[in-house]
């Protein structure tokens, strides 16, 4: 049974984030996805600025997105990110972008653990059990 | 059988490109994308800025991207464009980024005709047989 | 005697934000104005999307920034601005940039107000009282 | 009696490069002149990419925009990029940004030399002669 948990962060659409088309330009929802697993992290207790610093990367491998609704400058959004699926080497995961309780957009990244060296690897046992929990919230509770 | 019209640019890596990680940005491949895709559509004889001066926009529905190796500041990408499916309301296209011959990202972008309401419309007749020559070259030179 | 209202957003860098040294780019700061900008806007009780939507624009005609320490992922910004010079075409935005004491930069930029026809034009009748309550508190406590 | 050397670089208008007022957002003209100071850095005889490589930066400490009339997408700038002043731990670079022959901004970015610490430090003597030749091309000639 798998109950992920779920964080949200509100942010307020950039005059910058538009476009000529008058709507949030379709490459800022990677943007925005990136802030809402930031906020992710966090909840594992390591922030993952500390992760680099201690000489480890989450390195996107792979993106989609599909966009229903636009966005608008004077629009705030919510993003919402949780993880879905974890491997020895790698996670991935899921993001809901709403306009109140408008679906705006949904998406997937995937992720691969490096080292300093560049090179892939698996992933830190310190972090293992953190980000485990992030993934089924049941694990917490039992 | 199915032949394509594939149009390349190239772009160099710019210093804002990059991040923290001494790497382009995973966002800035859908940039890259569109890039070549303005490219590809000036192949049909008509500019994508004049199609939406006419009223008409290829509002992009989805996209997915791979990320296979980095690209760094001082590195010149090429990124080739192609139509790889056309619907009656909409087209997707496929890209390729490369750095010389190492290959650093596929992806592709859907998109859907919306017309100055905003509403999807079938894909304008001027347009079709145009978009439809990119489809398949051979349709060319047939 | 001059008190002008100052208005401040908090904002988390980014990582897209970043680049290959490792810092803020310099280019990120004016978006951050911005920000700060739409909030101060917020303050006259005229949001500068509806401004828009009605009609007018504040375009961009100026801008600097003096960089004093950069800022990185990781860390959370301040973003204060007011308004600090009134014209009958235009004004003036002055800002900083903290991280929680430290100031990291400041700047100002300047506008000039254009009309649909993308004219410059003086400042619609309907905003002008409320921007000069920005530019000096003590008329609004008089 | 001093002659810059004066390098260009031509640039498409990117559609990720503008805003819902149809026009590019004034933030890009700062990556635009890093990508003419790029090419103008080239003509030194030394890559900045090589030079960050070797542990020298050239960190951005200052920056000025003059905007004049607006890039839309569909066009094409060309970017003018020459060295204006030279001390002994920094640089000035002017640029003009035009559209064909239609000036459409102007400004100036200010640098400091700093070493891997993120120290300000002097010039390194290594590229010091090739950026002076910069600042003033008689001395090339002479």
């Amino acid at each position: 049974m798998n109950d992920p948990v779920r964080t949200g962060i509100d942010t307020e659409v950039r005059y910058a984030e538009t476009d000529a088309m008058g709507i949030v330009h379709h490459s800022v929802y990677l943007v925005w996805f990136e802030l809402a697993r930031t906020r992710l992290c966090q909840e594992t207790g390591f922030r993952y600025a500390d992760i680099e610093r201690a000489g480890h990367y989450l390195t996107v491998t792979g993106v989609d997105v599909r966009y229903r609704r636009p966005a608008r400058y004077g629009d705030s959004v919510t993003v919402t990110a949780w993880v879905d699926r974890i491997g020895s080497r790698g996670l991935r995961f899921s993001y809901e972008v709403r306009n109140a309780e408008q679906l705006l957009a949904t998406g997937t990244t995937q992720h691969v653990w490096i080292d300093n060296s560049g090179r892939p690897c698996t992933m830190p046992t310190t972090y293992r059990p953190a980000f485990e929990r992030l993934l089924d919230r049941s694990t917490v509770d039992a």
